[in-house]
């Protein structure tokens, strides 16, 4: 563990000015006093803040329910976890011993909250813009591929709809396998469309996860979402 | 009703470089389609991060729980709905006729809603720090007020705490009158502390608000609270 912070920052796409800032925003509360959760506080709002203004840019005439329920999609643990792995944050945090033996570097909620101190370091460090900069380059691609005629609605219930309004049997998800160990464990499902004859792969850090992601795949085939 | 809005600019401290979005913010969703429900949405989510920003600065020490306790104690309708009132805002506000007929600008979930979409509109207007100024010249005034050892905790339950560590009996409150019309009601209370032979007065649009404004000049009175 405990890589050099300067390969995050290359993939943060931002280098700290007070290094000291990125430290603590990767310290778990476990690990010591100047641990990360006032910071952690501070990003959870600068996020909500930025996400809300992409939003609302990106989508002009969605009305505010549909903006909120969108944002609470975009802002919760599972989407922030999975950043935070594509970040590879767990190589980069401190966790005291328990934390560490218990894998506490592959667990969701530790890993969303460390991602969350760490836009709110970048906010703390060089003010409101640079945090919207970094916090964009994670969540710009995943705003731009939201379809507006979902309403906030996930992947299964839109294929489930999609399906039913063409008099369509409904999807048929299948566990296909699982691969790693027990506490970090991926899941592979299958999704068949007897109708259309399609089947498709999705994978996910849960059963529901990859569903969604195999549910996603099909509204894709069949030119639904982008 | 609806003063120019040129006078709402000089007690905001700011003004529009786009008066159309200021038109938007205050007008209620029952006055015509260009209403302020987006910029609520926006204004809301700005409000909490400079408000968060705003408590993580000024109170180095305390963690993040307290900070959110007292967040949540700034940002809610009822003292959202006073700077409000204190802006006048109901003599600017746009609102359809039944909504005007019932007395809609005085209703606090209105008022409160509109001030949020203020802010929203001067973050779209001219960016984060214009809408940190336009906030912070409300809220600082509150903010420097906060004891942080009271940790988010209301007048009256600090008065109670407070007495019980002395062995004193508990305050006596009592309504004193009200003032205004039944959907303007100013309820104005006695607090009577046997042991100090002291008495202060509250006064507020709820028998409970006013209350904790008696309770708080107790705790002034006996140098607990600035």
């Amino acid at each position: 563990m405990n890589k050099s912070p300067s390969r995050l920052s290359a993939s943060l796409g931002y280098a700290f000015r007070q290094e000291a800032l990125l430290r603590q925003a990767l310290t778990h509360r476990s690990y010591g006093a100047q641990h990360n959760e006032r910071l952690e506080f501070l990003g959870d709002s600068v996020l909500n803040c930025i996400v809300a203004r992409a939003l609302y840019d990106a989508f002009p005439n969605l009305p505010e329910g549909t903006l909120s329920r969108m944002r609470a999609n975009l802002v919760r643990q599972e989407t922030l976890a999975e950043i935070a792995q594509r970040l590879k944050l767990g190589d980069y945090m401190l966790l005291g011993e328990g934390e560490l033996k218990s894998g506490g570097f592959r667990r969701p909620s530790i890993l969303a909250d460390t991602l969350e101190s760490i836009f709110g370091a970048v906010f703390l460090d060089a003010g409101f813009e640079a945090a919207q900069a970094v916090v964009l380059r994670q969540f710009e691609p995943i705003i731009a591929s939201i379809d507006p005629n979902a309403s906030g609605k996930d992947a299964k219930t839109r294929l489930q709809e999609w399906l039913q309004g063409r008099k369509h049997a409904l999807p048929d998800y299948r566990l296909a396998g699982t691969r790693g160990e027990a506490h970090d464990q991926l899941f592979v499902v299958a999704c068949h469309i007897p109708a259309l004859g399609i089947t498709t792969e999705g994978q996910g850090r849960s059963r529901r996860a990859a569903e969604q992601e195999a549910a996603l795949a099909v509204l894709k085939q069949v030119g639904e979402a982008k």
